[in-house]
This record gives C-alpha cells, structure tokens and sequence, in this order.
C-alpha cells in the first residue's frame, strides 16, 4: 500500500471508515435508527438555507459552463424542492425496520429451530449525476436498512451534496452513530469511480449507478462487486384482442406520455392484428393530440399515417414523445417479440381476458409484468416500499424497485438444545 | 466473432443453446418438470451399469498417473454411492416446485394487487472438480429450479460425468424438454473455464464452484458473472461462561470431528477465561481421544497440554484433525475474533443463558449462526433443503446453504383494472 496513490489512499480510508460504521450501525437498536432518521429530516429542514445557497453556486457554475436547460432544471433545488426531499425522508423514517425482522421460520425434526432474519447489507458505493436529491434519499434510504454508504455525485452538483451531507452527518452524531456511516466522496478525480468499482479492498458490497446510459453501461462493465442498476428501460403496453377499448387508450397515453424521462415509460406499443384496425386509430389520434410522434411497421401504416419504424426503433429507450408501434399475430408473437428486444424492465398487458392475461404475466420474464395498469407504475413509492434507490433488472438479490427491504441481506439463525450431527 | 478461437465458437454455442432451453424449461408446466425430475431417477437407474464402467475407466486412470489415495477415493463410485446419488435425485423430485411461488402478496390503496412470484434464474455455470455426484445432484437441483445448466468437471473424472449426463438428458428427452437443459463441456482444455467465468456472452447467469479453495479463488476472483460460493469455511464454536458442561463436550467434538474434511468442521473452539480451567480439561481430553491435535494460546496451554497456536492458526481452515484453542474475555472478545479471523460461514455460541444466546445470533455476522448446535449442521439436507448445490458465504442472494428455492429469482405481477399514475 506504500506505493498507493493519495487518491487511492484516501478511498481505501474511506472505505475503512464506512466498514467500521456499517458494524456500529447493524448493531444499534432500532430506536436509534430511527431517532437518526427522524433526526435527518429535522437537520435538513434547520439546514435549508445553506442547503439552497450552496445549490446556488453549483447552479450558477452550470450556466456560467453552459449546460443545458435540462440539466440545470435537475440540478436546481427550491424550497418546494427541498421540501418534497424532506417528506421523502420522512416517508422512509416512518417505514418499519427491516433488520431483524423473520421472513421465515420453520422446526426440523431434530428439534433445531431455524430462522431466516435480515441484516443489513454492509457498505453500498452510490455513484451519481447531478440530482442534489440522491444524496439525501439514498443516504436515508442506507441508513433505514442499517447500511453506511459512499456517495460520489457528479462535479457539477459538489457544492448541494456537500451541504446535504453534512446535514445528514450531523443528525447520524446527535443520535450517537458514527457520522462516516454517510460519506461523500470529495475529489472531483473521475478516477476516484474506478476505485470504488474496485470495492476500495472488499470494503463495498454493492454499486448502485444513478444517471445516464453511458455512467451505468460504464459501472456495468468495469465494476468487480456486484451492481444493482438498470441500463435501460425498453417497455412494452400490449394490446391484447380482448383489450377494453378505453382501457387500451387511458392506459397506452399515461403509459407513454405521463412522463417520458422515466425507465417505466412505454417505449413501443404493440397491438393485435385482430383489433388493429379498430383500437390503433383512437390510440394514436390520443397520442398525437398530446404531441407524441408515432414510428409504425408496415401495417401500422396502413391503418393510420405514421413515420416509418426501422430495426433499431424496437431496441430504442427514446425518453421523449416518441413511440414505436407493431403489429402482432397474436400474444406469442407478443411474448417474443418482447423477449427479442426488450430490457427485462416492465411490460403490459391490456386486456380483459384472464387467461390471456395470466399467460403474459407467467411467460414476460422481466422485472415487472402488469395487467391492465400503466407501465409509469415501475416505481418504489408506488409499490408502497416509501421510495427506491434504483430500479434494477438484474436476476438476483434485487429486481425492480430498490427499497430499503432491498438492501438488506440475511442469516440463518439456529437454535438447538445440544442437537449434534449423526 | 468471425475470428473467434474455435473452442471459443463452441462455448458461444453451448451458452446460446442453453439459454433456448432455459427459456423452454421456464415455459413448461410443473408436471412437466416433476416428469423430468423422477425420469432422472429412473435413467441413472437403468445406466447403472455403464456409469461404473465409465467409472471404473476413470479409476484406473487415476491410479496410473498416481493420484493418491484421498482423490481417488473422491472419484470412485460403487452400487452404493450410485444408490445414494439416485435418492439423492428423488428427495429433489418430491420436493415442492419452487416456481411460480408467490412469497409476498398485498394491495395498493389504489387496488393495484401486487404479487412476487419465484420465476427460475436462467442459466447456471457449474465448475467442479473431481466428485462425479455433483453432475447428477446440480443437474437435478437447477431442473429443480427450472434452470438450464453448464456443466465443467474436472478431466479426471470426465468418462463419468459424461456417463452420468448422458442419463439425465434422456431423461429431460423423455419427458419433452430440451436436452440441452443439461450440457457438459467437452473440452479439458482450461481456456474453457475462463470462457464460463466471461459469462459466454450474457448466457451464464450464475457461476458456482465446488471444489479445493484454490479452484474457488480463481473464480471468484476472475468470474465476470455473478458467484455463489464459499472461498474457506473457518467455523468457530465458543463456549461462553454459561454453558452446560456435556452440550459443550458433546458439541465441539462432533462439530470438529464428525467429518474434518468438510467446510462446517469447526475450526477454531473460543472458550471464556470463567470456565475455560472447569470445561476445557474434558473438552480437550474428548477431542485427543479421537486423534484431535490441539494448538492452544497461552492461557489454553497453561490449563493443559498442547501445541502453541501462531496468529496463522486463527486464519486456518485445517479441514484435518487440528484445533485451535482460544480463551477469550466474554462475549464482546469471542465476536471480536469471529469477525476478525473468521470467513462469515458458521459460528456455534453454547450457553444456558437466553440473552448471551441471543447477543451472539444477532451481532455474528455469518451466514449461519447457531445456539446449542453443532456447526456440522451447516448442510442444505440438515436445514430441510432437500440438498445443496453448495454453500455461500456472499452477501447477496444466497447465503448458508443454496438449495432450489436459492436458485430462483422473483419477478413482480401486477394486476389492475385500468389504473393509470396520476
């Protein structure tokens, strides 16, 4: 370690520190860890004045860069803004503590009484862009499942993240945990990310990426610890032939256009030969009347005037007003066609067919499968896990929304009366 | 992939075609699978004779390139072990399909009904030395699961292993799913390790490793794909102040030598300063009895006789007839050299007294923490798991033992009736 650089110096102590505090926090009661949490909202509101004017400085340095108007608008915090995140925080504070609870217990015949109860994860490395508001829901989203966490947000929101941290740290103090249980990360060093993709010597357990494409294909391909992430959303509404005609316009016009920045929006519509001609017309004047653009196939096209939708389409997450629309012989055509193209993410069924329905939902295998409901739905506070760290489409541990529940582990626990083994 | 090397090419395919049929397996109905599962029994059966042949040739060449005595053992089968294999087989066939389980189940204020249901991971890469059981019980254990798996033994047992999956796959033939649910790699070349361990192009879901701690070392270390694996298990038995004198003779001489070779052996007995000049003259005197060699610390050697113990000692997992022999000050000083030295495999705490008991389960931080049981318990049998294809000590996914239900991931359904988010 004598030859390490100072930068991979100060990450490895980092990661010390947060390992030693994710001992002191798995170990605390619950009633401290709510006191934190509760503590935090309270910081956060008796810190907002610097928390909005240190936001200011990373916004004017935005535009003095020239960033984008969309960019600068995440960047920005508010008094609105920086109440919703204390709400957010407040939301997870009230959740019930996940460490500790029994998922399962059963009597072997030997008497052994066995147990299967949370426990917290260990130390989780967040990487992210420039939403200030990340620091504050991961950080309280980590702590409510036990965890210390390490965050390293982009250059540009430095100044917000550092004033969240800080109220965050403070309240972790006046509860009497350790405060390096929240770190931010404080060099601007990209190479400080392949460190923690490194696991800072074992110290991290899991990455989660928050941001763009390329951040997350980046995390993806580089990280040696395991990564909660999505990399995208590519999701599917399916209009079955027996699909309710208001249903298959409400749910397709939410489904897309609610809001079209998020994973769950619906990216391609595909829609059943037998119903095409009856339900497209109406869908896509809806779409259109709200400024979507539509992308047909040949037969698409010939039931209503659309651009003309290449290969790439169907494998394209736009994130805009823009949808791709298919024509299909029917629900296997459906299913694979979602199996050739999709991202495991989040897909819909329309129709009032039960077993139609149920063949969907068995045979999708993606994170997600819904019947007759919007595909905006992929989201932790809608499930009721009072918020999410991430969406993840990855096969194991954590599928779908990443709430606290999601970032505990687990353990055997065995209790005998001095049973040995035969 | 035009200038791939071609046992690169060959690789490639075996993944691809074990993903077309992990995709048939997922499909199938559970009496489908169930018909595989008591068709393997039935096919190892009537190929009983041509897997001791094959067996046998593996033997003899074992014996020529002078292998020893332990490995061979390990290698060769007889009617007996067969018969163990075949049972072995039909314990998992009885068992519950762990597939379209649903494990959590409520609904939303806005009547969304949400369900997780256990969905198969995909496919398993199983890389394995020389015990040719491990292809009939993961073959049987991931078909379980509704999984595809790769399997890659070790050369000196390749004639067997062939023989044995040749079973199986009739077996999967017989009951109308894909052969190639179950394959072997044919080659010995050691490049195709490594092609598995690079994930075969997004087939292999999951790696797992059965073998010597230097195979599981290379895996986990060069593994590109996610690994459920045990690198050592240096198990721990402490025997606090207020242990009952027979449970902790009778605990820590099965826990150490019932079998010394597998990963549950304890390795290291703690034993509190109060009692260890009462307990651990008869613990000790139990132990060499049997052939334990002992390796004490100071205050150990003062009470009796025995080897000094180094600060390697503490780090070793001896899987031998060896145990180190530590007192300690209390419970905080036993859990402080669990989770300094020890592997979060199995620890054992023995006491009569509740709250010590209940100190220790939740602050060791193992994968399987016991009370007045031996830690030889850490079996996927022994918890009721109908097997194991091993044993993790990861923290995410799996832990403790990996049986079938370990093998599955989760998707969540969805079912509305026209909701769309506000």
């Amino acid at each position: 370690m004598d030859d390490a650089s100072p930068l991979l110096r100060q990450m490895l102590d980092i990661g010390q520190r947060a390992r030693a505090a994710s001992r002191a926090l798995a170990d605390a009661s619950s009633a401290t860890r709510n006191a934190a949490l509760t503590a935090i909202a309270q910081e956060l509101r008796a810190a907002s004045d610097s928390i909005l004017s240190a936001n200011a400085q990373d916004v004017a340095r935005a535009g003095e860069a020239g960033l984008d108007h969309a960019f600068i608008d995440r960047l920005t915090l508010n008094a609105t803004r920086l109440d919703a995140i204390v709400s957010g925080v407040e939301i997870i504070a009230a959740l019930p503590d996940p460490v500790g609870a029994t998922t399962e217990e059963w009597t072997r015949p030997n008497g052994l009484r066995i147990a299967r109860v949370r426990t917290p994860i260990g130390v989780i490395g967040m990487i992210f862009e420039s939403r200030p508001n990340v620091a504050a829901d991961a950080g309280a989203l980590a702590l409510r499942a036990g965890n210390a966490i390490i965050l390293r947000g982009g250059s540009d929101s430095a100044a917000s993240s550092a004033a969240i941290v800080a109220a965050l740290r403070k309240a972790l103090a006046s509860a009497g945990l350790p405060e390096d249980a929240i770190q931010v990360v404080p060099s601007a060093d990209r190479a400080a990310v392949g460190h923690m993709l490194a696991g800072l010597g074992g110290a991290i357990d899991i990455i989660i990426p928050r941001g763009g494409k390329s951040l997350v294909a980046r995390v993806q391909s580089e990280a040696h610890v395991p990564v909660f992430a999505h990399l995208e959303g590519v999701c599917h509404t399916y209009i079955h032939a027996d699909a309710g005609a208001a249903k298959a316009v409400a749910i397709t016009v939410n489904a897309k256009l609610r809001r079209v920045s998020v994973c769950g929006a619906t990216e391609t519509l595909l829609i059943d030969r037998a119903v095409a001609p009856s339900l497209l017309p109406s869908i896509a004047e809806a779409l259109t009347a709200e400024g979507c653009a539509l992308r047909g196939d040949a037969e698409a096209r010939a039931i209503m005037p659309m651009a003309d939708a290449t290969e790439d389409d169907w494998r394209t997450e736009y994130l805009a007003p823009i949808l791709s629309v298919r024509v299909v012989d029917g629900i296997d055509a459906a299913i694979a066609h979602i199996a050739h193209y999709g991202s495991q993410h989040t897909e819909c069924i329309v129709t009032e067919n039960a077993s139609a329905a149920d063949t969907f939902l068995r045979r999708v295998d993606s994170a997600i499968v819904l019947h007759n409901a919007s595909t905006q739905f992929a989201d932790g506070g809608e499930f009721g896990f009072g918020g999410e760290i991430g969406i993840a489409t990855g096969r194991l541990h954590a599928r779908g929304p990443v709430g606290a529940e999601q970032l505990t582990t687990f353990k055997y626990v065995v209790r005998g009366d001095g049973q040995v083994r035969p």
